[in-house]
């Protein structure tokens, strides 16, 4: 049997700590660490929407994402100096905003949109999927509050089910759960897989970083990632208490 | 039985044109037609390599991907105008990049870099995938142009498999292959997959666009994918002549 | 007597071919080849002026220019990725836009934008004025469409006087017509001629490359210059049946 | 006499938390709290230095500061968004970078630079400051890990002082130390002073926001601001655990 | 006793030239020499506010400062070029616009902005100090045509008190008003003083450039500031005739 | 006889002013007014050539071109702010360089760049012609300079012939030299003309404004630049001592 560097089995997931409510002056905040990395995600309002939706009575989500410069091992230039957005964060911005927006009634939210902005302040791997899933927890926390507040009718179903995040991979054909940085870096196949709590796929996204791979190896990283999203879609209950109340 | 607005059954994919060598000045080119869509690609050599590669004899495949303002149905403001790249771009030019990168022993390059040029002159759906399918004519006809100048040994095998693209998607529960702008505006899931001639994955992208989905979907999504693949794989080889010439 | 390299005299235009309509969306479109020179034209119709139009009742016409990065002996970094549009970008885009405005009855356009698109695929010599050339092709096609959708009275004249440009240049003290990009690079004086199909000056620019130039030489080159506007000209007529319907 | 809103007395600082090596891969860092002010402070080393420096022996620091989006009350947008560092954050910066430089003995150093980073995750007044106070702590913490790595000559002394900072300001014609955002927003007055353990300035920077004030009002609040630095300073000392081992 | 390079005293000014009214077409305008140093300065208004003032009947003041590209001793990259405001800049031109819009009463503008803009055409030292107090000249120049033109009632008092600004600093533990680049260049200590005509401190920024320095310090380059006011302060005085006209 | 606004007739040119050397620090300096057009331009040497030119032994001649916001009637927004060069600019700075390397031997510069920078003070019409009447002064003085102080030895000729220009436009069917900025803004057709003293072409750009113009009135228009540059020859001549001492 492989015991990984920090001794987890093939299909674990690294010890998970989130914390709802993290910034004071957010909607909507949560704070994860999954191992070594660490993501502060919140969820902002505001009373406008983009020009494609006016008029039309139904809200927004846009996701963006940011690194600390020394969140990783060797420092980020900050991106305002390099003068634009990397074409690494556009693509995991594009996938949270993607992600987080299938699980919202946007017609429930009224003309808003909804800025969750995922910010990693130690990378070690897996940073996107945290931010998907600790983004979710930032997003229930705010549609409570504009319950709360009366900007959104109690009785309106707004949040649809629960959507988290993991990645896996390959590596010397063993298919891995929920990457390290280490792990990663040498992957012969990585996925990301974003699902519901029901185990339906919101967005996948798998390359042959090293090899292209068979759909047999798929089907086991599929397998493997299921496992993985239903552990942190127990998580995510426990710190929004969804035994005691319902998705907003 | 669905026939679908161009006459095609569900999967069909549409009439393909391929012409190689189609721009006088490019190491490799090609001219791609896929229904209404439209693409040049171009490879380029430049006798450099990114930093991280200096010095370790290995070469690099680089691609951009854009589109003349009016090969959309409202006219897209120049991306120098907006003044950055947009994150659609980014992560198509990434794709496109990966792809590419999986089909080549970079190692036989030498310390070049490979740009391939993928500019959309009419988008109807697809443009991505046909952007990969034509890329890799490119890329083989600047690797045999480099062969025959003796810029790689003869006997060095450069590109390892050949590597095409097409997009899957869901309508009404339904699994369409090769999908127009069209029928990928109202698509509830959207899968782009890239595979090599030897049926393996090379990347896989797939978002419930309008709902989550099955991984039973994405078995049969992956399957129409494959037949689509099969198709184009045949159209390389003709433009290609690899039947009396194999891959360089 | 000097025959050049590609078989023409000195007074010889390249052979042209000009396609209108080339493009499926835009309201009006050509593409253009004369020689190597490879360029699409399109003119796309938006409902609004710049600030400075706006209550007056008038329209505008605006254009943009752009190579392929491969349209270039060696490829060329796209715009984007450079951060700015180049000197050399705007100065022929501000003349291509003030060589067709001076065609247009602009307050026969009513408060709209025209956006004339001119993107090289393939440079040999003369793109700016292959730009003007099929430029005014596609604005001819925009603005039949627009009568025939009633955006414009069917009686209003709208399009004063057909407009093309060509380039002349001296080499070793002799005047050439038309010049490919290898005459250009070490020619002496190098002129842009504009001319309306009555033999009138719309813009001239021309420089003293390797030396300054007598007004006899520009009496010269002016000349040569209307022969080959007078071919466009009929070029420009075939294209567009202007024997059978006048201009719109 | 008067109690402000958080139960201080004028010339009280609000609680002060301090951890350093916060995280996990930057050679130097520290975590600062002063009230609901968070801000996350970094030292990378660069092997490096600006051109000015190159062939001197000497290094150098920069100092970068940043806001995630929503430390705020109304989220912020990021700067690479609008596409420039703004004003305030330059000139932030620069403080923070001279500040911190006067307590090093550059040629110590050797040819290298060191980046400190300042994050604020919260910002509720008096985030240079603390970035500045929280900044001395990452950067001693880098030194030393320097000099563990005999990248410096043990002997050598390179920090030649502590650097802390607070803000002053004048309320109703009252001199308060360590404003909040909301004390900082009514303010008359507003000081920023940068000083060493000797009680020497480093920098004041004093503006009148709602009305000049006379030289005997800056006295009382450079008294002021010299009894928070000395609290500042012990808090630094204990971190460092100076009274063991001394600056670097 | 020390002598200056240019014959001065430690307390002497550069000789002062101010003229009134230098630009044809700006509401306000002003030229400035003090030394080597020149400025232009120009106030221009705009019917506009800043959306924060939207409503509010309120006024704003906004500078900027620029220089020419050969005001310097080795040529400066234009900003444009290098792509964004420098620091420094961003630095400067926030004091000048809070230094000014501490003089003016900002409710009797009525909902325009003020721009200032300040040009060095030749920069030996003190180019941010000049600016201001010429900057201050153009303002009243702008005011009193504002009066003239009847945008603001007659009655009303818009301008409080004068602004001016003088840099001291310390060489050889001496104190020097009004440094030279020169002298700046190697001062140890380095303060900016804006000061209004009633030896009120409008805005200080004092620098221990290459070593802290003591209150004490601070207090005596305090006084020979107020000394140097005093002196522009009369300039400026007998620019605008105020002995005969009030400030407007 | 049509008497001009400002009393001149049609061939005639406004009251011209030029100072050689006005700026301390600049290799070379001329500041230059034209009725109420004032220009500074300044030429700067730099030990660096652009990477086309290294290794050749050649210079090169760059020109930049800027306008104080408040030079012109309504205040133009910096060009740092918009974040891009105008395309007027761009227009105008490659004319500039264009005119006066047309004027130098390249090869006797060595691998030097000359920057030649002309910022308008004051816009009155006319400040392209103007920038490169005053920017011949301004490199005269660097060229003299750069003998003086044996970057280029005394034999070498390097300025093969004076360079000066003017604008000619038609109002009203009418010719008219030097045009103001109230003429221009109504003229029919807009001629700028760079000669050099033998009355040869350096470069001519010329723009039907408002309807096309014939081959016969650009003769005419030629005529009466050819007048205008004769007497700034004669104005360069003068201010250059050219009577005394030759074209270094």
């Amino acid at each position: 049997m492989i015991i990984r560097k920090d001794g987890r089995g093939l299909s674990g997931i690294r010890p998970v700590k989130i914390e709802k409510g993290y910034l004071k002056y957010a909607e909507g905040s949560a704070y994860m660490e999954i191992g070594n990395t660490k993501v502060i995600c919140s969820a902002s309002i505001e009373e406008k929407v983009p020009p494609f939706l006016k008029g039309t009575g139904e809200g927004w989500i846009t996701a963006e994402y940011g690194m600390l410069p020394r969140s990783t091992q060797v420092r980020k230039v900050r991106e305002v100096t390099r003068g634009h957005v990397e074409g690494r964060t556009a693509e995991i911005q594009r996938l949270i905003g993607r992600s987080l927006r299938s699980a919202i009634n946007l017609k429930a939210l009224g003309e808003r949109t909804l800025w969750v902005d995922a910010d990693v302040i130690q990378a070690d791997g897996g940073t996107r999927t945290a931010s998907i899933t600790a983004g979710f927890i930032a997003l229930v926390d705010a549609i409570r509050w504009m319950k709360q507040e009366h900007l959104i009718e109690p009785h309106l179903s707004v949040i649809q089910h629960q959507v988290a995040a993991v990645s896996v991979g390959i590596l010397n054909s063993q298919c891995y759960l929920d990457l390290t940085y280490e792990e990663d870096s040498v992957a012969e196949v990585d996925l990301n897989v974003v699902m519901t709590d029901k185990e339906e796929i919101v967005d996948i996204q798998g390359t042959g970083e090293k090899r292209p791979y068979t759909p047999d190896e798929l089907q086991q990283m599929l397998t493997l990632a299921k496992m993985g999203i239903k552990m942190l879609v127990q998580e995510q209950k426990k710190v929004l208490g969804l035994e005691k109340k319902p998705l907003p």
